[in-house]
């Protein structure tokens, strides 16, 4: 946490300046009664970047979306639950670019000016007799952040929110800026609803080269240190929107407020991805992984994703069963360099493993440290300054449970 | 399955002509009633090559059996399960070069020609007070393969052994040669037991080297494609001993029966490997995931095993759901090169997805491929010649039930 950076209580993407979001229920999905499309909409054009799935197969609206962010410039966002629109081949662009086009037309836009986010079933064709009159219905607010977060959610039990505010100060001028996302996660054990959505707005004006940097940056820091099962969906997408409506020079590289900008930004992603492995289908548990002394950072990522990927740990964590060996298999698993010897191994306030060797540690002190609802892990690689952060969730359920006490 | 190449029925290690094996109860885990430490003894000096694990982390007897093999020779393996001497620093290090020692004595060897071999949990103290005696007690016999297969069991519900035999004839001399092996999985959803072991034996000459290659090229084509859960344990290793009990020229490159021999091998090799994955802790079904038309054979395996290692994947198999889309987000996960429009997607019979777009396929039908006890997943992705073969098994359980049922 930044000291300069506040948390707003209750805050959303529409606690930002000069956006407007609003949500209905189209019907998508039949069966599901919830509201499952809505819209984000800024009053001014936005710089505009995006971070999307590296998977090669890739949904209709990610593709669209691609092509939409090239020029760096978006001004709304068209999302819905309950379809994907992934493998669904020609027809599916179609549908995309159609959502994009009467989005626009409500709006006054060009279609090029909107993103498209759908989150749902893979292979099933887009609805459009449902989503067409469902799009005419939204009436967009200054307080429909809440309706949107809620439309996004698919298996989420619940929506995933969060605003932060940030002064800065300059001889010439002080200014406030706001950054409001909203998120959707996978289930914890598998996608699936085949995707993670996040949405970010800032009334805060940027280049949108910086605004793309920054983006990066925080997502890597973020989203890409949680791991709820392995899988990279279809149509994972981060977008943020940056509307300048809070007035002031352009952000870029060099700008004294840079820095912090991307602070905010990154707090904001990581309290969505938290948000996520906290909400991971039927976890007990969140977890904690911090890596240090290792010889890279990038060492210091690959030893603490692989920790918070291995079902071995997520198990153990889940039966609060201090089988520590597991947590070291995952990290000679990983690719990072280690050494045994001067490898040091924490949970909690307690020390395990040191030295190539267990330490005489007290078992249920162990034990109570897995017990919490949040799990704290720690890995001293002892070989460098390399370090990182991830975030994951324990897996329950009955079959687990048998396996999971298995050491006790 | 090779024409030549015939299974013994009812075969196991000692099928093998001049080896012996035996295990006792050692009692390594008070509480679990079954035997627990075993010997494989060769009546004359063997070839032996070997692959271990992968892991950073590597067990005592890892670190004992690389040097041990060093030279390409054995003549003997003493295997427990219960404790996997992992993490345990230097006394395990002297706790497996002590068994080795011991095994060594009783069967008048050098320790160097002694493998060791342990599975269990990880970071517990090898309990030698036990092991002492139980080294001294095992009885070798050319009956004991099968009570060796029980005594390296851990979460196994079956012991896994076989035996295959080959004849081949050239005008000065006609002989019979056998492979034998014996091995054990970890459990489906997490190496429970830390360790997947193989112990194959041959009454075939080798050189050492020839050995070692045809060893990695077979366990490439069987271990190496199938997937438990993504994690790659401590202990894990595959050996093998030829003894030329069977007499003849030493198998080297160039000689006329090396390609029959590698055929058996690796024919052995995959009845194992798949053993494996039918015997997943709680499985239900069995997947053998096929890719072709990859533009690589490196391709077409990195699609097959992602494809049997994605969660999502196997709880839709699991459901019986043909979910569908998610065997493509899988190959697209993968790194593979693919391409929608030219990829083709079968489940046994029935083509669901072709040209970039799903079939209108009977959705029954692909219900019912899935309802089968061996589910196959066959993937052309239209680019090349490079195919491969991968095999896997579902993730059965109430919490999963839930979810695989998601899309029905």
């Amino acid at each position: 946490m930044h000291e300069d950076i506040c948390t707003i209580p209750g805050g959303h993407v529409t606690s930002v300046l000069g956006f407007l979001a609003g949500a209905v229920r189209a019907g998508i999905r039949e069966d599901v009664d919830k509201l499952d499309l809505g819209i984000l909409y800024s009053e001014r054009p936005c710089a505009a970047a995006a971070v999307f799935t590296s998977n090669r197969v890739k949904a209709a609206p990610i593709v669209v979306c691609q092509k939409h962010l090239a020029d760096g410039r978006a001004q709304a966002v068209v999302a819905n639950s309950g379809c994907a629109n992934a493998c669904t081949g020609e027809d599916g662009l179609r549908d995309a670019r159609e959502m994009a086009e009467l989005t626009a037309a409500k709006l006054g836009l060009r279609p090029e000016d909107v993103v498209v986010a759908s989150t749902g079933v893979i292979g099933c064709p887009m609805p459009m007799e449902r989503v067409r009159p469902a799009i005419r219905d939204v009436a967009v607010s200054a307080d429909g952040g809440g309706a949107l977060a809620q439309a996004i959610m698919t298996t989420d039990t619940v929506p995933k929110q969060i605003a932060v505010r940030f002064a800065w100060h300059q001889p010439a001028e002080g200014r406030q800026y706001t950054i409001g996302g909203i998120a959707k996660g996978a289930g914890m054990i598998h996608p699936q609803m085949a995707t993670m959505l996040c949405f970010l707005a800032t009334d805060a004006p940027a280049e949108s080269g910086f605004l793309g940097a920054a983006l990066r940056q925080a997502v890597d820091a973020s989203f890409n240190m949680i791991t709820i099962d392995g899988d990279t969906s279809t149509n994972d997408m981060v977008v943020v929107l940056a509307n300048g409506a809070a007035g002031g020079e352009p952000l870029a590289e060099g700008h004294p407020a840079a820095g912090l900008f991307l602070a905010a930004l990154t707090q904001v992603c990581a309290h969505l991805a938290q948000a996520i492995c906290r909400d991971g289908e039927g976890a007990t548990k969140f977890i904690q992984v911090r890596v240090e002394g290792a010889a890279s950072d990038a060492d210091a990522r690959r030893a603490a994703r692989e920790i918070v990927r291995s079902l071995a740990v997520k198990t153990a964590v889940y039966g609060s069963d201090p089988n520590w060996g597991r947590i070291l298999a995952a990290v000679g698993n990983s690719g990072a360099d280690m050494v045994e010897e001067s490898t040091t191994l924490y949970l909690g306030e307690c020390c395990l493993y040191r030295g190539g060797r267990p330490l005489d540690y007290d078992e249920s002190a162990a034990h109570a440290e897995l017990a919490r609802p949040e799990v704290d892990i720690r890995v001293d690689l002892g070989l460098g300054d390399g370090a990182a952060t991830a975030w994951g969730c324990d897996i329950p359920d009955e079959y687990v449970r048998l396996n999971s006490a298995y050491r006790t």
